[in-house]
Parts: structure tokens; C-alpha cells; sequence
């Protein structure tokens, strides 16, 4: 579940109007006893009633994904759309630390070519379902005038160590990244791997308790995960995990973000992002237990806001929507 | 859940789609052990896990509303948008005996007026989750440069009696159908009541195993459950209980369908259709338990296909397409 959705040309007009709704929607919603987490993390864990009565709990994921705005059809082509719309949606669990269960796909098909690109989209969906052994159990499927739609709901089951949440970085906290970040628009944005596995591990093995997953890039949702904890972050850029591709993007373009910008706003990484005690992420980093590289990126702090640290220990503020803005303002 | 929807002006080119698209779909999707109930119900009951281990069981069903093909907002309005949107889904949980848990919502807003239509659309949806105590679980906001679109996927428990079902009706069972159909166009389509306690009254107090809601008109919809449980349904015309509203459209028109035909036909009543045994339905009638009429209106047997009886105890083939037909070439 995110309340809103990476849309680069409108970004910023999206996220305001999203954070305003957001909050008047928490508002109005209000606390229902069915939801241990709600509104605001990455997916909500619903209890809806005792084990012994068929109930239990599940954790529960939403996006939605719109041709002309998150996607260009005849760029990406209905097999990858497809693929994408779960794969996000599976991000999302991971963030929460869940086992995927079931997913619902809802799609609006454009009237010309509806049936072919109904089978592409399920043809790259269904590998992805079956890998990570989810459930298609059902959805809505429409023709209609206008550009395809495709919306997921996903959800899944804790194990007993419950969910990864935004809340729970701890002062003192290591700052750790899966996978390397930036350039995802060369492709990764739509065949990147939903790091559920690694998400499983880190929370059942090494009882890491904060994390998410970088969808609008890592400052802004490093900022967003020490809000939710009520904390700040010191960020080692030096020591951010550039992918090949933000290093492609920066060389081909005499101007532009550099590949480090890119690495922290590109966004679409759907790496993880989590805060573990210095003991527990340094005998990660040593072990090194996951196919992708997990690094050490920084540290969380009492003060509130984000700040990034050069390798000569200096420090100054980072506005995570200063790189937005930058990006922005690129976009033709 | 429910693969395809009503869609006035391509009804059949959607059916047909759809049909086709849901047996390849169901042939790729295969049978996955977390899936009780599949594609075909109006709902999936998913097994996720045991009680003990955080799992159990959950019964979802997904719709999706898009301007322009199952509203126009002008003359809907956004607040009753939001309302049907929620109000399709509960109709969909009566319609599988679920007792409503949660729902997600996820919108394609037209970037003019975002904010005001988002949360208009929450203000008609709010109330009715309150008063069938519907969790809002998230979703995804999306600003878009297109018509509105709202998909809202809900989930809901079963009783210890378990889920209705389309296939459980038996040869001699009577059919049954609650309030009056035909019209609905008029208001009751967005407006209406889901039939969540009766349904659940008539499967826990009563045994009722068989039925579904009626969206897409009793003749289409009682063929499909005939056609699930691999039997056949004589319909007793004379006692189809027509709503006001049916007789009022077909008394505006010196042609077009009568109100008998509109009550079969014209969909998005958003009833329930059950059968019972016959002892079980004379008691139900007798007692009319609800504050809606119950209604005997035919009867379950052996032979395949679809019949009309009249009061002259004469029968002949009812072709519920033929309906749909009739309704199409009027449609301008």
C-alpha cells in the first residue's frame, strides 16, 4: 500500500496533494480495531478476528499502475507491465517483512487489442506469481475507451516476528541498502527482483525491526522512515551503493544529476532499506548473507532531519526534495 | 470478484471477451492449494496458512468503476461514486455469506479538481464502511490526465457455515430472489442496500447453500448459477417480483422492454439469488424474515438450459443473452 505513486513529471503537485489527503483520509478513517498498522507504512496489517473463527491476520499491499502516467505502453509493451504490477506490489510485502499469499488483478483493457494485451499482461505476470508461490485469486477485468489500467492488491502472512515497519529505527541504528541504486529507468524499474527473501531473513534471522522499501528513492524515503520513528539520519553518501546504470545515465548527458543524485532520487530501486543495531549490521555487512550486496549507508540520530556526511566527516543538511525538484526540472 | 462487469453499450463484446479470457485465464492460473474457491464465484476464499501460524481464511472479491464506462460523474457525482464503489464489493462479499473485514481503495483522479474528488469519493464510502464496520486497509492515489477510475478490493470471514456458492444448487430446489428488480437505473443502482444480513441470516439460520447477488439481471445470472451447479432453472415469469421503477421506465416508453423484461434484464439490482430446498423455502416466504421481500420465483431442475414459465403453466426457452440483445440495439 502507498498512498500515492512515483509520477516524475508531476511528482511534487502529487505528493502534495497526497500528503494533505493522507492526512484528512487518516483523519476521517479514524482507528478501527482491525488494523494493527495502518494508514501510512507501506502496507497495513489487518487482525479480522479470532484464530479459531476462520480469522487471522494479513498484511495488505495496493498500486496501481496507469499507461501514459506510470508507464508508455509501446515502451515497456504488456508483458513487463503486467510483471511490474505485482512485482511492486510484492516490494510492498517485502517492506512489511510478509510471505506472499493471494493477489487480486483489476484491469481496464484500451478496446483495441483488449484480449491480446489481457494474455501479455498475465504472461508476465503468472512467472512472478508462481516463483513466489502467490495466488491469483481473482479481480476485474473491463474494456473501455481510455489507456490501460492495471491495479494489484496483494497480501500475505507474518511469521511470528511480525512486520518490518517505518516506526521502529532506533537511535544508534546503522542505516543498511540492499542491491545497488539509481538509473532504474534503464529497465531495473520494471524486471528488478522483489527482495521478499531477503526482507524474510533480515527480520525472522537478524530481528531487524525498521525497514521499508525504496520506491521514491532513498533521501526521500530515508526521510520518511525517520519521521516515522521520530528520529533523524546522517547519510554517508560516499559510501551509497551506485548501480552501473546511474554511472551510464550521468556519463551519456553533459549535464544532469551526477550518478550519486541519481542513486539517492531516482526512485523505482524497490531495493529495502532498513536500521539495525551496530552489532547486528556490521556481522551483516562481515556475513554478507544475500545473492545482492548489502551496505552500510549511515546512521540514525536523536536530532530530527537528514543530513548527508562526505568522507571527510562533513556535514550539511540534505533536502530530499531539493532532489526532487532537481529532477524535476529536467523533465521535458 | 467478478471477471468482466456491466458495461451497457458493449455488454456482449465484453461478455465475450471475457468468457473466452476467463477460461485461458483459469487454464494459466491453474489450481493453487491456498485457493478453496476460484475464479467463477463471485468471490475467492483463500486458505493462507494455519490458524496457528497467523493464517486463515479469507473470501475477496475486487471491482473496478471507470467514468465514462460505469458512470458519468457529472451526473453520479463523486460521493455516490465512492459509495457504489464500496457497495458493489460488500454486495459481492453477501453474495459469498462473508461477513465484511476490509477494504482497500485505489484511484485514478483527473488532475482538474483532484483534491475535491478524492475526497468526496471517501466522503460516500466512509459512511457505508462504518455501518457494515469495514476497515479502510489503503490503497493508491494517482493524479492522473484521464477519466476517474476507483478500484476497491474488500475482504471479509466466513461463518463456520462457509461461503455461498453458484454451484450448490440441487434439482427440486426452489429459487428465490430478495426486493424487486428492474429500474435500477433510476438511483437504486448507486443507492442500494448490500444484502450482507440477509445473506448471512439465510446461510447460518437457514442452511441456504446456493446463491449469488443479482448484477447483471436475474435471467443472465440465474443461467450462470444453473449452469455452475450443472443444472437447469424454470422461472415462474408471473411471480418475478418488478420494482416500481421498472414499471415507471416502461410506462415513460410507448416501446421498449416491458417491466417484466426490465426486472430480468436490466442488471445491477444487486439482490440475492438463492435456492432451497422446497420445506426450507415455503418456511422463508411464509415467515419473511427480512425487512425485503423474499420471493419464490422458480424452481431447480434436472435439464440443462433456461425456461420461462407463465401462468398458464406453459414453458418455453428463455434466452437471457436474447434479453441483453433486445436491451443493446436500444441503447443510442
Amino acid at each position: 500500500m502507498r498512498w500515492g505513486t512515483w509520477i516524475p513529471t508531476v511528482r511534487v503537485v502529487a505528493m502534495s496533494l497526497e500528503a494533505e489527503f493522507v492526512d484528512w483520509l487518516k483523519e476521517q478513517v479514524g482507528r478501527h480495531e482491525a488494523l494493527c498498522v495502518g494508514i501510512g507504512d507501506d502496507g497495513a496489517v489487518v487482525h479480522w478476528g479470532d484464530a479459531d473463527k476462520h480469522g487471522g491476520e494479513a498484511v495488505v499491499v495496493a498500486d496501481l499502475l496507469a499507461e501514459g502516467t506510470h508507464f508508455v505502453l509501446d515502451v515497456l509493451g504488456p508483458r513487463r507491465v503486467g510483471r511490474k504490477a505485482l512485482a511492486v506490489n510484492l516490494s510492498d510485502l517485502a517492506a512489511m517483512a510478509a510471505i506472499p499469499v493471494a493477489a487480486t488483478v483489476s484491469v481496464l483493457l484500451p478496446r483495441m487489442n483488449a484480449q491480446w494485451i489481457a494474455r501479455e499482461l498475465f504472461e508476465g505476470l503468472l512467472p512472478l506469481a508462481r516463483e513466489f508461490d502467490v495466488a491469483i485469486a481473482g479481480g476485474d477485468t473491463n474494456t473501455w475507451n481510455g489507456p490501460l489500467v492495471i491495479d494489484v492488491t496483494a497480501w500475505g502472512r507474518l511469521t511470528p516476528s511480525g512486520p518490518l515497519l517505518r516506526s521502529a529505527a532506533q537511535v544508534g541504528d546503522r542505516i543498511l541498502v540492499t542491491g545497488r541504486l539509481g538509473g532504474s529507468i534503464l529497465g531495473r524499474h520494471a524486471d528488478f527482483q522483489p527482495r521478499i527473501d531477503e526482507a524474510l531473513a533480515l527480520r525472522t534471522e537478524y530481528g531487524i525491526a525498521a525497514g521499508m522499501d525504496i520506491s521514491d528513492g532513498l533521501a526521500l524515503d530515508l526521510s520518511r522512515l525517520a519521521t516515522a520513528s521520530g528520529v533523524g539520519a546522517i547519510l554517508d553518501v560516499d559510501h551509497v551503493p551506485v548501480h552501473d546504470d546511474a554511472h551510464r545515465l550521468s556519463a551519456d548527458t553533459s549535464q544532469g544529476p551526477s550518478a550519486l543524485q541519481r542513486a539517492l532520487a531516482d526512485g523505482e530501486d524497490f531495493e529495502l532499506l532498513v536500521t539495525a543495531p551496530p552489532d547486528v549490521a556490521a556481522t551483516l555487512t562481515a556475513r554478507s548473507p544475500f545473492a545482492v550486496p548489502l551496505t552500510d549507508v549511515g546512521e540514525i540520530v536523536a536530532a530530527a532531519g537528514l543530513s548527508e556526511r562526505r568522507g571527510d566527516g562533513s556535514l550539511r543538511p540534505l533536502n530530499p526534495t531539493g532532489y526532487l525538484h532537481e529532477a524535476e526540472d529536467r523533465t521535458p
